[in-house]
């Protein structure tokens, strides 16, 4: 019963739990010397001890005087002043001698004898002088409390007299990996096994955000032995504990069940995806966050539940809404499933005019999503969505400058890609190439959409043997472009090692499990044009209708056994141990809209097509052909 | 002859010679185990050495069939499937069994038998699967090189089966402080003694930017000395050595010249301000910068030279130049001198629809100007500088979400404006009070200007006896205001401990150096006041012209000896050991335009002022009284 009420709570109301239940003070101040105190946070207020400067000194190199006894000196009737007693030698950062109150630069006086100087013009009192104070006076404020301690912050410090500071002590999160499946990531996994590394990224968030944080041993899923990690940890009084999932509902439940023992289960699942079996509770004064065994929900719970928790202890204010945010247009229809506030990660690119941002694969289970996200768009629960084209919020996890210097390359997927990704950024360092695999034809779409820079394609046209120019001719009416060839690519059948099947053409494919691509992309261009060739009906083929998006799905397809052939480039054979029978060799080229060709990024695309280096890297790739790579095919 | 192409060189013609003799390439990798790696930067990029998942695996919790065996399963007609043979029972994350390639949730299943399980729907393939290779396929492209590690980079690497990461080793930064007036921030400066920090700040950047900096003893005043110095660092083989220069000269001389003798000097003179005498050069391999003395020249040189060099070496493209940035608009006219970049210091409040730059102290050895600073205005040498009122582009160093919560306080200045600043930023995380002492009617101008939320005044109306209403009336014409009483304050002369030349009242004035407060302060107008009320003649007080702008600064400077007397709230006298002599009572209110009431930090500074622990807090203070803390005097 009592559970209805702590299942399924929107994140806000989980979140007042949460910090109900911790009472998240900041935490008292410890005292460290000045060269450990960077990143700190102040504990206390830091008030001057000493003056700085703390007597008045000469800001100049020259000569201390009275003021008053320069009066009447000119360029014609210069005044004489006797060393020692009128005109005192100082050094910048000397105190003023007695009787003086101020001073003439070296340069504006002239020696005339042993003991004298002339001067061609009085001064006013001060002059050159940096009073006691000028910077800062004793008992002023120089930093307050819940201050994160900069470089600067070092240097004011330390020049008014201290020499240690009152820092908060850094929250303690102690951390229980869970499930019986886990293994850590030094060991090489076996089917049925999966690496832990969820502790590894949330103590990086911890320590990201100043705590420190313990990661125990993978406890298995044996409620016992739970029991007996989560008091052990208890034991050594953690301000926080983490008690993390495995994949199982199994490890999930004895948390939940624990907590409820122990102490007090407050939410059993929170309306937000991805990360919907988040747990919390309190045992005693220590609070417990269960947090979910897929890792983007396990990160996700980290931004949206730990970090803000951690920033209360260290009296600072912030949570993950304080994120810089932006708005952008999303390419694709954007809706959440009722009652949930749904995070979907995006990229971000600038196309002409507009930000845009490209939603992720949106699985739970897929990190990279996380990796190559730029941000966060929140669908808010009980929303209708946000339609394609439509404005978007997203929480920036990079600065809008690198998404300004972002290059989108949408269109057919070629792992060879991802090495022009590297050479830019090595070699452009701030440049940063992003990519997507929606076939070629898709990428024409999107660039005629203006939602990329650059599209691939290797498209042939059946009646012509030409790769590309009808294409671009009827998906980019209008639109000048210029298609410059990437390289030479061969195509062939992925089979397991062996060729169990036998498959050495395409009258072998209605024999055996395939397993395609999807409309629109270049390979299946080609699978279609030369079934056609041959009368081969792909009603024939068993797992035709069976698509995937990328050269290293379908190759991931036949690797695991779900199918007994597909088609692809080289590389995705090379990629996972398969066999390749070559079919023979295709055209891929970038398509370039005119509009973007100033684009700087775009540029150095272009140029590293030229590039000694990229040309040797990408021709040492089996299966491509540099000879044409670099090469302007049209130019409309 | 030579020295004059080296001086008072262009910044980016200094920076491009420094970046031409260091030739900085990014620097090899090294191997750090992934808890180590965070914030690391990749040296080279991360391809995925297993597939993730590296097996097909079960999404959910169920039982796994072939998803064809499942046709024709209805409400009506549910199909019964064996266990063992056409089920198997799957946990989330366990492998398909052979031959299933389906997964029906737990919660669509009726278990009929022992042997058996009911399904009223059929499934398509793959449903609830998680297909090898989902996130990432074996040879993919994970992270690039020159990529910051952040904890969800963790997460992918560990994923695809690194426990490792090869990441840039750490630039290696000697430095060496010079000159013989420093001493350690552990030790009390005698007069002419100057704690040494700039290590401290170097260092600090050093670190913050991704480097290790080893600092060495300080080294006196002496060419040897300073020349072996100089040797025994580069012994070590540094990346980049930084020799501080002291206050005078001296210091900086001798390493000008030292660099000439050992190798080569580049730049003695950067057209740059604070930070005029940067030295560079280079000794063998090794890339030298000699630092300014001067704090905020030190710091600047810092962010625009050493940090770059270190971005530079991790394959990092971070300048200052990609700090983020804003446009606001100047409270004041900037210029700067010709020949030379000038770096204003700047804090930046929005006040109604403008953002706002306040000027900040421009004096090179005011480190405070930097930890108050929010951002930089660069004025371009040979500009014309900007005008108040014009736009100016400003650096930030903080979020603009920081200064949209910032309260900007103006007028009078009181010191324990520092403690309400304390208390807001502890009882309201995030909120933030900045404040400029420019008189109690700059303040009411300011606030008619719209450069500021709240004034702080104590303006006598010398005819009703009454306290800031007429003059309100008089520069706040037609603007509704709130007037709130901050704190009755007690006024009086400072003097030297003994009062050794008895100051008691008004009348002993023109006995005595007096330092005096600037026209339109409210301890200036109570000043001319009593001195009209008596008949004294201004002209007949010594260093009546010399004015201070706030009481510290007066404190200060009869501190110091500078003069004998001044006046003041009695708090200054404490904060530097003074007599206080007692003229009387005189009430501070805080000026709010209703324009302003409803920023919430506005709201947060009223409410402290009704707070029992703040007015406890402010009526501990010798001098204050708080009988009418929080009195709304006026709301027009």
């Amino acid at each position: 019963m009592r559970d209805i009420y702590l299942e399924d709570i929107p994140l806000d109301e989980a979140r007042a739990r949460l910090l109900n239940a911790a009472n998240p003070q900041p935490l008292p101040g410890e005292s460290v010397p000045l060269s450990e105190a960077l990143g700190r946070v102040t504990a206390e207020p830091i008030f001057a001890a000493i003056s700085s400067p703390h007597y008045h000194s000469s800001a100049m190199d020259g000569y201390a005087v009275q003021a008053q006894a320069t009066t009447g000196a000119t360029e014609t009737r210069p005044l004489r002043l006797a060393l020692g007693t009128q005109a005192q030698p100082v050094n910048t950062g000397d105190p003023l001698p007695a009787g003086t109150n101020a001073v003439i630069m070296i340069e504006d006086v002239q020696q005339v004898a042993d003991d004298a100087i002339e001067i061609r013009a009085p001064v006013v009192p001060y002059q050159h002088v940096r009073l006691m104070g000028e910077d800062m006076v004793a008992t002023e404020l120089v930093l307050p409390a819940n201050h994160r301690i900069r470089p600067v912050d070092l240097g004011a410090m330390a020049g008014c007299g201290h020499a240690q500071a009152s820092v908060r002590r850094r929250p303690r999160v102690i951390i229980i990996p869970t499930g019986s499946e886990l293994i850590a990531p030094t060991e090489r996994p076996a089917p049925g096994q999966i690496v832990e590394y969820n502790s590894l990224m949330l103590r990086a968030q911890v320590i990201e955000s100043g705590g420190a944080a313990d990661v125990t041993a993978i406890v298995p899923d044996d409620r016992d032995r739970l029991r007996t990690a989560i008091q052990a940890a208890l034991a050594e009084q953690p301000d926080l504990l983490l008690v993390l999932s495995g994949s199982s509902a199994g490890s999930r439940d004895f948390t939940a069940s624990i907590v409820r023992e122990l102490g007090e289960l407050l939410v059993h699942g929170v309306a937000v995806r991805p990360g919907h079996p988040v747990i919390i509770g309190a045992i005693g004064s220590v609070p417990l966050i269960g947090v979910p065994g897929y890792p983007v929900s396990a990160a996700l719970t980290g931004e949206l539940f730990v970090q803000p928790l951690l920033a209360r202890w260290l009296g600072l204010d912030a949570t993950v809404e304080d994120q810089p945010r932006t708005q952008a247009i999303t390419t694709r229809k954007l809706t959440s499933p009722t009652g949930d506030d749904d995070f979907v990660r995006v990229t971000l690119a600038r196309v002409g005019e507009r930000l845009l941002a490209a939603p992720l694969n949106r699985g739970a289970g897929v990190i990279t999503s996380l990796v190559r996200a730029d941000g966060l768009a929140l669908i808010l629960r009980f929303s209708e969505g946000v339609d394609a084209g439509q404005a978007v919020e997203v929480r920036l996890y990079h600065s809008l400058r690198t998404i300004e210097r972002t290059v989108a390359v949408v269109g057919s997927h070629d792992p060879m890609i991802d090495l022009l990704a590297q050479f830019l950024a090595v070699r452009y360092p701030g440049d940063r190439l992003t990519s997507a695999g929606v076939g070629s034809v898709g990428g024409l779409v999107a660039l005629r959409r203006q939602e990329a820079h650059i599209a691939g394609s290797h498209l042939l046209d059946t009646e012509t043997g030409e790769y590309n120019f009808s294409y671009v001719a009827k998906y980019l009416p209008g639109i000048a472009v210029r298609l410059i060839t990437f390289a030479h690519r061969e195509q062939g059948f992925y089979v397991q090692p062996g060729n169990p099947h036998g498959v050495h053409n395409f009258g072998d494919l209605p024999r055996v499990r395939f397993v395609n691509r999807q409309r629109g992309a270049g390979t299946r261009v080609l699978l279609d044009y030369e079934l056609g060739q041959r009368g081969i009906a792909p009603e024939s083929i068993a797992g035709y209708e069976r698509e995937e998006n990328t050269h290293l799905a379908v190759a991931a397809a036949v690797a695991s056994g779900m199918a007994d052939c597909g088609m692809g480039v080289r590389s995705g054979a090379l990629a996972l141990g398969l066999e390749f029978v070559a079919i023979g060799w295709e055209r891929y080229d970038l398509v370039i809209p005119h509009a973007h060709l100033d684009h700087p990024g775009v540029q150095h695309v272009i140029a590293l097509l030229d590039d000694a280096e990229f040309r040797a890297a990408l021709g040492a790739q089996p299966g491509y052909d540099t000879r044409e790579t670099g090469t302007i095919q049209l130019d409309t």
